[in-house]
C-alpha cells in the first residue's frame, strides 16, 4: 500500500514510483510505435480503399469504459471487504483480551492465550501470502501446539481450535461459567468468519472470463485505436493514442491488483504492518513490555 | 471455475479454453459472413436509397451498454453471494465442531456427529446441481437416517433436523446446558441461513424479462452493426463489427453463466472442490486420518 | 415468476411470451405508425425550415439510458430485497420448528403451533396480494384465533403474537427455561422483519416523481426519435425508431413490474409457490403426511 | 409520499399534481424564453464569429449525466435507509410489546408501557420535523414524565430511557429474570439504532460541494444549451433545449428532494402514517379499542 | 460540514464559501489563460498540420467520467460510513449508559464510568485528527488512569479496557451477574467496532494508484482540451473548456476530501460537533447539570 503524503496537483501528474506506469510503459511504449507507423503507412493503405472512422470506436470505447467502470468496482470491492475482515480481526482480538482479562481469575497465565491470538493473526498472513509459517510461529507456539498446527490444511483454524481448548479448559477448572465461556466462544466465532472470508477472497478470482473479455476488448481497442485516429488527427495521433490507451490499460492493470488484494503489489494490503499492530495491541493490552517495531512506508511510501 | 496463472498480457488476448469464445465462435462467425454479405450488397439497397448510419447505433450501443453492465452487475452480485454462502457453511461447520469438541465430554461419539455435518455439505451441493444423492449420503449416514433424509423436498434441512436431534440428545442426557445448547443451535440455524440463501439464488433467476430484453437488443443490435457501418468502413467492417459485436455478446453469455452460479459451466462456483475442503477440515479437527484427496484444477486450469 | 427452459439463442429473440412485448406492441406500433407519417410529412416539414438532427438525441438518449439504468437498478433491488424475506421467512420457519421440536417435551401438541406457522406464511402472501383471508385461515385456525386475526390491520403480527402465547403457556407450565424461551421468541422476531419488510415494500413505491420524471422522458424522446432520424436513415426511420424506442420502453414497464414485486404479473414473486414450499417444508418436518402438491409453473412457464 | 393508482401510459405524460414540474415550470419557462432570444440574436452573433456546436456539450451532457446518477442514487440511497429504519421501529414496537405480553405477569400495567412506545414513535417524528412535541406528548406521558423528556437535547432518547426504568423496575420486583430483560432491553438498543439513524440522516446532509457541483453545471450546462443547439435546429430549439433541461434539472429537484426525506413535500416520507400506523398496532396487540384512524391520501394522492 | 440553508437556484449558482472553488480556481483559471493562448496560436501550428478534432476527447472524456463517477462513489462510501460508524458511538454510549443505570444498585458511583464514556468519544476523536490528547482527557481521567492511556498505541482502546475493570469490579462485588455483565460487555464491544472501523478509513486510503491514474487522466484532458475545441468554437473555447474543467476538476478534488472524512476541510465529518454532543447525551441521561455549549456552525455555515 502507498501512503504518499499530499503533494501540489501538478507535481502529482508526473508522479512514477507507486503508480502502474512502471509496469505498462513497455506497452505504451508499444503504442507509441505503433501510431507512427500507422502515419507512415497511412498513403499505402488509404491507396487500397481501407479506412477506419472514429464514429464505431466511439462506440465501443464507451461500452468498453462502462464495462471496465463496472469491474473495476467489483475488484475494489474485494479489496475493500478484504481490508474489511483484518479489520475485525483487531476487533475480535482486542475484545476477546479484554473479555479474558476481565472475567478469568487474576492468577490465570493470560500470556500464553495472548500467544495464541498473535499466532492466528501472523497465520492468516502467512497463509494468504504463502509464506513458509514454521519460523514464525515457533516464536508464539509451543513444540506440541506448532505440530499440530503445521500439520493440517489451514493451520490458523487449528490456532482458534487451541484457544478453543484453552477457553475449555477455563470453564473445566470452574473459572469461567457457561454464559461468558459462550460470550468468548462468539469471540472465536468471529475469527472464524474473518479466517473463511479472507480464505475466500484468495481462493475464488472474480470470473476468468470477466477478467479475460475486458482484458482482450482493451487491448484490441488500444490497438486498433491508432488507425480510428490518424484520418483526423495525423500527426497528433501517437500522443491522443497513447492517452486514451493509458486511461484504459492503467485501469485494466490496477483491477488485476485490488483483484488479489493479499498480495506484495503497490497497491496491496499492508498485511505486515496490520498484523504487527495487532500484536502490538495485544501484549499493550496485557501490560507486556517487548513491543515489536511499528512498521513504518520505506523511501517509496510503500507499506507491505 | 478456472484458476488460470497470471500470463504474459500479450498471450492472454489470445486464450481460448476457459473463455466463453468457443460458446460464442459461430455467432460472431456468422457475423463476419454477414458483413461480407453486407459489402457485397451494398451497391443494390443504397440504389434502393436504403442508408444507415452510425449515429443512431451509437446512442443505441451506449443506452446497451448501460444495461448490460447494470444486468451483468445483478448477475455477478448472485455469484458472489452464492460464494459468500458456501464461505459461511465453512465457517459454520468450523464453528459448530470447535464448540462440540470444547463443550461436550470427551466419551463423546463425535465421529457420527462429524458424518452429519459432511452429509449435508455434500447434500446441498448435489441437491444445486440436480445430482442423484443416495449414493453419496450412504457413505455418512446410517439406513435409518438415509431413509428420513431422501423421503423429503429439501434433504439438506431433514440432515439439519438430525443434528438438531443429536445435540437435544445430549442436552436431554445433561451432557449440554440450555446456554450451550442456545449456542449450537444458531450454529444449526446459520446453516439453514446458507441452504435456504442456495435454494433462493438456485430457484429465483433475474426476472425473465430482463435477460431477454438485453438478450434480443443485443442481437438485433449486432445483427444491424454492420449494415451501419459499411457506409463509413467499406472493407473494415467485418473486422469491427466482430470486435463490437464480441464485446456485447460475450459478456450477454457470461452473464448467463453467472446467473447460475451452481452449475458445471466454465465462470461457475467448484462446489466439488469446496465441499471436499469442508470434509477435510472437519476430519482434520476431529484428528480422523481418512481424509479425501484434495481437488486441483485440470489440464485447463478447471475447478469444478 | 417465468422459469423458462435454455433455448437456442436464435429462438430466444422471437420469445413472446413471458416478456413485456404483449404489454408494449401497441405502443411500438404507434411508434411505427408515427415514423411513416414523419417520412410522408418530412418534405413538407422541410420547407418550413424545420429540422431535428441525431445529435441533441444523442446527448438525450444517452443521459436517459443512465437514469433508467440506476432506476431500474431500484427497482431490481426492491424485487431482490423482497425475495429475501421470503427467504428469511422459510429459514426461520424451519429454524423455529426444529428448535420447538428439539426442546419441548415429546408429548406437546406441536401439530397446533405448526398450523400457526403454516398460517403465518399464507397471511402474510394473502395481505400482500389483497386476497381475502378468512377462507384460507380458516383452515389452520380455530374459531377463536380466526376471529382475534381478523379484527387487526396486520393478520399476520396477531398469528405472530398467537404463536409468542403458546410459547409462553409452554414456558409457564415449565416446558422451556427462560433461555430457550428467549431463543425461541427471536425466531418470532426473525418472522417480524420478514413480515414489516414486507409491508415496507409493498406500502412505500419508489418515489412517484422518480418514476415520472424517467417515464415521461421515454416517451417524449420515443415520440421525437423519428423526427431526428428521419433525415439520416428516411425509409429505415420506422426499424430504428421501434428498435430504440423497444429497448427503452420495454426497460421502463419492466422497472414499473420489478418494482412491485409481490403482485401477479409476468416478472412477480411467485408467493403461491413459495408459501407452498414453505407450508410443505414444515409438515414433513413434523412428519406429516397431508402435504400439499407442489405448485408448477403452467405451459407458459409461469410460476404464481 | 405520493401513492398514485395505475394510469394509462399515455395519460402519466401529462401528470401535473406530485411531479417536481410545478416547482421548475419557472425555470423551464425562462429556458424557453432564452432559446426565442438565442433564435432572435443569431444573425447578429454569427456575425461577430462567435460560435458554438453541439459537440463538446455531449461531453459535458454525458458527464453530468453520470455524475448525477450517482449523486441522485445516493440520495435515494438515503430515503430508502430512512424508510427502512421507520420500518425497524415497527418491528422493535411490535416486538417488545408481544415479549413484554408474553413474559410479564397478567396483572402487570402494561397500558403505560404501550404508552411510552406510542410517544417514541411520535416523539421521533415530531423531532425530525421540529414540530412542537408538548402538546402530542401530553396525551401519552403523566406530567413528570412530560417534564423530564422536554427538558433534554433529545426527547426521545429520554423516553427510552424511561422504558428502560419501567422495565428495570418490573426486574427489581421479581417479575422478570436477568435473561428476559436481557431480551427486552435489546429492543430498547434496537430502537436506540433507529433514533441515531434518523438523527443521523437528519443531521448530515450529503456533503454540500457534492449538490453544489453538480446543481451549477446542470444549469449552466441548460444555459449555455440554446447556444448550443440553435445552429443544428434553428426553430426547434426551444423544443429540444426545454426537453433535455426538463431532464437535467428535474432530477436535480428530486435529489434535492429525496436528500431530506424527512420533510414534508411531496416526495417524502409519510411519517404521519406511519407513526399512526404504529400506534394503532400497539393499541390492537393490546386489546384496547380507542384506535386512532388511519390517516388516508388527500385529493392528489399525497400521503404525509 | 457546511449546513447550509437553502436558497434561490439561481443564487446557488454563484456560491463561493464551502465549494471547492477556492481550491482549484487557480487551476480553472491557468485553464482559460492556455485557452487564449491556444486561439492566438492557432493560425501558427494549423500551418504545421497538427490538427486536433473534438470526437477522440468526446471517447476520452466519457471514460473519465464514467471512472470518476465510480471512484467518487467509493471516496463518498468512506465518508459515510465514517458518519456511520460515529452514529453508532452515540447509540453504543446511549445504550451503554442506560443499561448500567438500570441494572446497577442505585448507591453506584456511575458520575466516574461516565467520564470514561466521554472521554472515549473525544480520544477517538482526537487520535483521528492527530491532535494532542492530554489536555482534553485530563478533565475526564484520573492521574492513574491518564498515564495508562497515553502510553499506548491507541489510547481509546486503553479506555474502553477501563471501562471493562470498571464493569468487571461490579461483577466481582455482586452488583452484576454474568448475563447482565455479558450484555454490557457487548456494547464495549460496539465500541471497538467503531474504534477500528475509524482507525482503518484514516489508515487505509483509496489505493493511491486509483486516485493517481484520475488525477492524472483528469488533468491531462482538462490541458489537452482547449486545442481539441478551438477549431469549433474559436473565441467560445475559453469559455466552453473551462466549463468541462470546472466539472471533471471539481469532482476530483471534492474526491479527494470525501476521502478522508476525518480531517478539517469544507466537506469533512464535523468530529467536534458529534462528539460534544455524545457528551451531553451522556451528561444530560446522568441528570448531571455542568453541559458543554452546544457547537454551531460558524459565519460560513461550517461546523468543525
Amino acid at each position: 500500500m502507498i501512503v504518499r503524503p499530499h503533494e501540489h496537483w501538478l507535481s502529482r501528474i508526473f508522479v512514477w514510483h507507486g503508480s502502474v506506469l512502471p509496469k505498462i510503459f513497455s506497452r505504451l511504449l508499444l503504442n507509441f510505435l505503433l501510431s507512427i507507423t500507422v502515419i507512415a503507412m497511412l498513403p499505402w493503405y488509404s491507396s487500397l480503399g481501407v479506412k477506419l472512422t472514429v464514429a464505431p470506436f466511439s462506440i465501443l470505447g464507451v461500452a468498453i469504459a462502462i464495462f471496465l467502470g463496472f469491474r473495476n468496482n467489483a475488484c475494489y470491492s474485494r479489496y475493500v471487504e478484504a481490508r474489511q475482515l483484518w479489520g475485525q480481526l483487531m476487533i475480535a482480538s482486542r475484545s476477546l483480551l479484554r473479555e479474558v482479562k476481565n472475567t478469568l481469575p487474576p492468577d490465570t497465565d493470560i500470556a500464553s492465550f495472548v500467544r495464541l491470538q498473535i499466532a492466528f493473526a501472523h497465520s492468516l498472513r502467512m497463509q494468504l501470502r504463502h509464506v513458509p509459517q514454521e519460523p514464525t510461529l515457533a516464536k508464539y507456539l509451543t513444540q506440541e501446539q506448532l505440530t499440530q498446527v503445521l500439520a493440517v490444511q489451514s493451520p490458523a483454524n487449528r490456532i482458534l481450535l487451541l484457544m478453543g481448548n484453552w477457553l475449555a479448559a477455563q470453564r473445566q477448572q470452574g473459572a469461567l461459567s457457561d454464559i461468558l465461556f459462550h460470550s468468548l466462544n462468539n469471540r472465536l466465532n468471529d475469527m472464524s468468519v474473518v479466517l473463511a472470508g479472507c480464505e475466500r477472497i484468495a481462493g475464488t478470482p472474480v470470473p476468468f472470463a470477466y477478467s479475460l473479455i475486458l482484458h482482450r476488448t482493451v487491448y484490441l481497442f488500444c490497438i486498433m485505436l491508432p488507425f480510428a485516429l490518424v484520418g483526423d488527427l495525423h500527426y497528433m495521433t501517437p500522443f491522443i493514442s497513447v492517452l486514451i490507451s493509458y486511461t484504459f490499460i492503467s485501469l485494466d492493470v490496477l483491477a488485476e491488483e485490488l483483484e488479489e488484494p493479499f498480495g506484495v503489489e503497490n497497491n496491496d494490503l499492508p498485511l505486515d504492518a496490520i498484523s504487527t499492530a495487532i500484536e502490538t495491541e495485544l501484549l499493550q493490552m496485557n501490560d507486556e513490555t517487548d513491543i515489536p517495531a511499528k512498521i513504518l512506508p520505506d523511501r517509496c511510501y510503500q507499506l507491505t
